[in-house]
């Protein structure tokens, strides 16, 4: 056995959470299972970890069907996967060591054995840990791509941003006003918009929880949207496309009030993208991996400069992973959605 | 007066139609009228033109409502627009003579006073003046735009195109196999299908008055489509966006299906743009007449080579516009819908 193994899997417990069923429509908890699992060795090139911080993301809601999707379905009875924040306990990888702080794909476990290739070290003097999993990590890179491939915001333009204080489109309000934008964002409840109001400063908020879709928009965008980061879809969807400006982008990130649908409501009638030369464009965030360091080399320099400010909603415990994806998934949480698994070295 | 003045004006008749009501969903003969108008002298900077083909083309049935669009809607009892090959008669500018074939925005008139600058001179020997309006003009350009901009299919894709007899249409297919494309075109009818399989040489072609969108589409294109090319709308989009491939691009140009509406049909739910990494993307070619030259560089020599094939469907007489326009709503112009309003120097 290598030097550095400790004697944590000698107690054999590793406790997980696993998909027992797929949901029909909303999730509910009795779709998952908390179980002990085994602790799997690190074999050579693999890293074991203990899990610090563990991201919840609405994407994981696809993931929990059977049907093709961009990410493979859960399988069931095995661990759900998602995006970790750990320490190294055991490494067979040489650019890795006990004690390292790293982000990785994982599951939802407290420790995870993955490939040391997916393992990225991580600088707790450079920002608080758990914001590998938002702000500095994939929800952020979503936002960033998202616009700099899309949505392309201009000074002067009006771009309107929903899910505006969840863990992409906090940083996509906050990257469009650093273009020079005038931001919009559309958000649930009054400590949401209170957020966005007095935070962020966004030069117009709206509460989807009071305010009529098309009603809130000509308000707050009296000459017409040009790029709308899309998060949620429906309604608001519908009356964003409909005061679109002529060469609006529309950038297609989630369409998170969809996600528990067992049918797809209709869209808007295309003529428009005619008429208004539009764009509409998806992405997913895993094709653009490869672009995390150009992203962090912007947004960490933004972070620590006070100008780019976030939300963590953090549960403590992995056992109080279910309810807290299901409450993400009707927009509970407040912020980038984290469950905190174990404890954090770091954090004071 | 000017030495190139002739006496044709002494006559003072010029015939045209004039747009007489607005219709209600599908236009009729009765929202149309034929008047005798004047001849206006051109003044400085304007040339007079014998209006030799009148081009009818979809776009023209958003030009009869009262709503914004991209194209100003035509005035009531005013001659309606429409782009025309002529012969100059009278010049009020240095770069035409009289004598000159020559393409200009005009009227439903058999004379049309224009602005100089926006007369564009012919070779009658580099292709059939009547091409200036279709394969050759603005709809070829729309063809080439709506590829080089948003379909850009590769060698080996699979590309769909909606109303492949069209004057659109047909070119796209061309170019599309020009790329190195998979070409499957739908059009309306054994005719047109006919036409589709045996000239150009199509790789699977559909008649969608006899065959159903969705078992069409998967039979013709069993790897699913990586541009679709859209001249109609209606079930045949549904359909194709259902089977659009990972990457895929909607090159939104037309939806003639649809134009006649009096309420517009929904749309498809647009979380598979995400899933699926679409972009559906409009445009109006009005944007890009910069790039006339650009294509025409490229499609004449191809037209000349006998690799530009090209279909006319030719009404004679002024009078036959308004059946012609509101045929070709319907579908019942087998290929480009010209309108011969005056006789062709160049004709054999």
């Amino acid at each position: 056995m290598p030097a550095e193994t400790t004697d944590f899997r000698s107690n054999d417990r590793n406790r997980q959470i696993v998909l027992k069923r797929r949901p029909h429509g909303a999730p509910v908890p009795e779709d998952f299972e908390a179980n002990d699992g085994r602790i799997d060795a690190p074999q050579e090139g693999q890293v074991l970890m203990r899990t610090i911080y563990l991201s919840l993301d609405p994407y994981m809601r696809g993931r929990m069907n059977d049907g093709p999707s961009y990410a493979a379905p859960w399988g069931l009875g095995e661990p759900c996967q998602g995006r970790i924040v750990g320490e190294v306990v055991e490494s067979r990888d040489s650019r890795f060591r006990p004690g390292d702080l790293a982000f990785s794909m994982g599951r939802f476990q407290q420790y995870c054995t993955v490939p040391a290739d997916g393992v990225r070290k991580l600088d707790p003097a450079a920002a608080p840990l758990s914001t590998a999993l938002g702000t500095l990590g994939f929800p952020g890179l979503t936002a960033y791509v998202g616009l700099a491939n899309i949505g392309q915001p201009k000074a002067g333009e009006t771009v309107v941003v929903s899910a505006a204080t969840g863990a992409v489109g906090a940083v996509a309000c906050q990257l469009a006003q650093a273009a020079g934008a005038r931001v919009v964002g559309i958000a649930g409840g009054e400590r949401k918009c209170a957020w966005l109001r007095d935070t962020l400063k966004l030069d117009a908020v709206i509460d989807h929880k009071v305010e009529e879709p098309g009603l809130a928009l000509d308000r707050s965008c009296p000459e017409g949207i040009d790029v709308y980061f899309e998060n949620v879809g429906g309604a608001w969807q519908d009356a964003a496309f409909a005061r679109m400006r002529t060469f609006g982008r529309m950038v297609m990130c989630g369409m998170i009030s969809g996600y528990n649908d067992t049918q797809a409501r209709p869209g808007p009638n295309l003529v428009q993208t005619i008429v208004r030369r539009l764009r509409i464009e998806g992405f997913v965030v895993g094709d653009h991996a490869h672009r995390m360091q150009e992203f962090l080399d912007r947004a960490i320099p933004l972070l620590k400069a006070g100008r780019l400010h976030y939300l963590e909603d953090v549960v403590d415990g992995l056992e109080a992973a279910p309810a807290a994806l299901i409450g993400l998934l009707e927009g509970r949480n407040f912020g980038k959605q984290v469950v905190k698994v174990g404890s954090d070295p770091t954090a004071s």
